[in-house]
């Protein structure tokens, strides 16, 4: 049971007695049904790889986890609608697979798309690499084949960029991690497949306007990027000294940027783009090298750089992550700001920050030394350090989770800084589809009428 | 008062014993707790131009308006996080206009935009010319100010790209048509502005599989379309007509087709890019002729041929509009069974086929002939031939509103056509929201306990 019950982190384990997993929206909507009759509280599951402890049930043991693993089928691939209809239980690396195979591209690309779920991603809205040029989940979405906590089906299962007939139902359940009924089935919309690709590795100057710099690439790039990572040269270390055969792409004092520009037409050269577009951030002042792939393999190097990051803070001793978000134009505000406030809780603590700066995220990783019990450590920063970082990103108008979702992790922090009538409107929702809270009870938000919020 | 009681298309005429336009979300709020307090029904208002009476009041005359034309107030433009912030009462033009003016694109444009104003935008998630590229106003909306149907305030208004704290709120309104609160802010996400366009005047062959068509010109133009927009000869024979200064451009046998690219780089010469697709296009033997722009007039004269074709409708005695949405690869299906059917219908009934096909979406436009009353005609055929058309569209997974929304006219075809449980959600949304039915009553769905659905 150990591989239900407990979170990607391994910071929480719970306890459950049943894990179901059906093969059928028919059987999920039994379980459901008979679940709701007795009371008994679900926790659906995709791949498990929440990082805010979305998908693992509580210490009860109460609760039964409904895992979607076997509903893994991708049911068609429209190519000339460029759609793709699948189970909720389709692991997402299979999904872009089925999509490449027809010449298309699934544009939601990120760490754990070897065993995350399509439910999963759904679930939470997940981003990750592509966000920039594609979106993130939520626009990837044409449409949903969910079970509410009634054992209702709801079919929508259309093809359709657009259908503005009432509501759209299928939008509450991105973003709800489980807690207003069970995602079974999805239409997301497919791009056409890149079959040009300009990569460069940014080495930055010192004091680099990254919101800029973005501003001047996505600009020039007209809308070609699909990638703008930003690493800080303590993260590009970890990833190097966590590599069998070290890269030696290096960071500037401002740190690096790995760009990526993709292209669908044969009729354009990347490449020449790229250069242009380097050479007027170079005429500014804020490159002190910039690198263009001249090879697969040299593109491969770059992206298995920025892809060891976390790898590397695991191998020192894991990280306290913070999944911020800001506006753009605060970006470098709240790195100042930041980090100032790391150095005077402790100036002995060590920073990983990267990110997809394209969408303003930032992951802002507390190092946890190499001598101390992780857990401890993320405790004690999650209740100080952390509550301060999240107030410089919410003063700036920023966010406490970009993209890893609430979970039951950070519910006190939805509680602190959640707008009082958004979360008021959350409560309705979550009463209106779930009153006596049997889905994923415990995550996000609880029903009217109990006593907390969230 | 006949500006708020009657429709766009003046069809419907309501009855309001009073027009409120309340200056600030304060007054919203307190107009609402009042209304609330007396059960006096709300009809929310933008600028009143929905096509499915989605903004008039009905007959009963004790529903008031509110009117959110005082509220027109640009809040704040961000130029680094590209965003816009606004009143919702701020007209869709002079939001353009305020973003082009700091040197961004606010990438949603549509017929009405000289007088619908963005809350009605948001409340109909409009989508219109670009779609194809930059999404419908859901995929634009970053932030939100809303005041719900007991006078509490939504504020949500970030800037942020990524912000998975929990249910999306502001997706509930995206759609809602003014039922389940009122829209009083939104933060809008720019694009950059373009600098260089191509424009072309595709004649089409008979026989063009037009989804293929536009698979070739999108990936070909490395996702740089901005605009697809198919027109039947008829619709194109309709605008001439009604020009002053008529245009040569023509339709071949299948019709017209009206492409843009945009690019927002000085790098990309685009109409190297068009030529080159078209070349591709006109190998495969689609087209009879293609007409690249070689100046602003000729973009121009393109453009004003499109959009006389609503005014050409007109100007012979209307149509019967028929918003129909179909996956991209049952779009020749629909054309073929649709046009058969019209024809087994009345022989000298005439068509006016037009409409973004580069989203799946066409206005299938049925002409009132020029000696009959318009609006008996309108009845006749909405109740039998209209029903026809949609069944087709569903049978084909296709949509009876892509754009215009279900409002007061289109709920038997919610009704008629939607999936039971999603409606059935929709309800449980509607009565978490809006109990007590006050907010834009008679309007696409009824809450939980009334005898109708919708």
């Amino acid at each position: 049971m150990a591989a239900y019950t407990t979170d990607q982190r391994q910071l929480l384990t719970g306890s459950t007695f049943a894990v179901l997993k059906p093969a059928t929206t028919k059987q999920v909507s039994d379980i459901v049904r008979l679940a709701a009759h007795h009371g008994i509280g679900i926790v659906p599951q995709g791949g498990n790889t929440s990082y805010c402890g979305g998908a693992t049930p509580d210490a009860s043991g109460r609760q039964i986890i409904v895992s979607l693993e076997r509903m893994d089928r991708i049911r068609e691939i429209d190519p000339v609608s460029m759609s793709i209809s699948v189970d909720a239980g389709v692991i997402l690396k299979n999904a872009q697979d089925a999509a490449a195979a027809a010449g298309l591209l699934l544009p939601l690309s990120l760490g754990a798309e070897g065993s995350c779920r399509i439910g999963g991603n759904i679930g939470t809205n997940a981003g990750g690499l592509s966000v920039v040029r594609y979106g993130m989940t939520r626009d990837l979405l044409l449409g949903i084949e969910a079970v509410l906590a009634d054992g209702t089906v709801v079919s929508d299962m259309r093809k359709l960029r657009k259908n503005n007939t009432g509501y759209d139902v299928k939008q509450c359940f991105v973003g709800s991690e489980g807690t207003l009924g069970i995602v079974t089935g999805a239409v997301l919309r497919l791009a056409p497949l890149p079959v040009r690709r300009a990569t460069a590795w940014l080495t930055l100057a010192g004091g680099v306007p990254l919101a800029e710099l973005l501003g001047l690439v996505r600009r020039e790039s007209a809308d070609l990027l699909t990638t703008f990572e930003f690493m800080a040269a303590r993260s590009i270390a970890l990833a190097t000294e966590a590599m069998i055969d070290p890269s030696s792409l290096r960071a500037g004092p401002g740190g690096a940027v790995l760009v990526e520009f993709a292209s669908s037409s044969r009729h354009l050269d990347l490449d020449e783009l790229m250069e242009a577009v380097l050479a007027e951030a170079i005429e500014s002042g804020w490159l002190e090298d910039a690198l263009l792939a001249q090879s697969g393999s040299q593109r491969t190097a770059m992206w298995r750089l920025r892809e060891a990051i976390p790898e590397g803070e695991k191998r020192r001793n894991g990280s306290v992550k913070h999944d911020i978000s800001v506006p753009l134009s605060s970006i470098q505000r709240f790195l100042d700001l930041a980090g100032s406030q790391v150095r005077s809780f402790d100036a002995d603590l060590e920073l990983s920050v990267y990110g997809h700066v394209g969408d303003g995220n930032l992951h802002y990783n507390v190092l946890v030394p190499p001598d101390v019990d992780r857990l401890e450590f993320t405790k004690w920063i999650e209740s100080s350090l952390s509550l301060q970082l999240y107030d410089t990103a919410a003063a700036l108008g920023g966010t406490f989770s970009a993209e890893h979702g609430v979970g039951r992790f950070k519910k006190h922090l939805l509680e602190r800084y959640g707008d009082v009538g958004r979360i008021a409107a959350m409560r309705r929702i979550k009463t209106a589809f779930d009153p006596a809270d049997i889905m994923n009870a415990g995550a996000v938000v609880r029903p009217l009428g109990e006593k907390s919020a969230c």
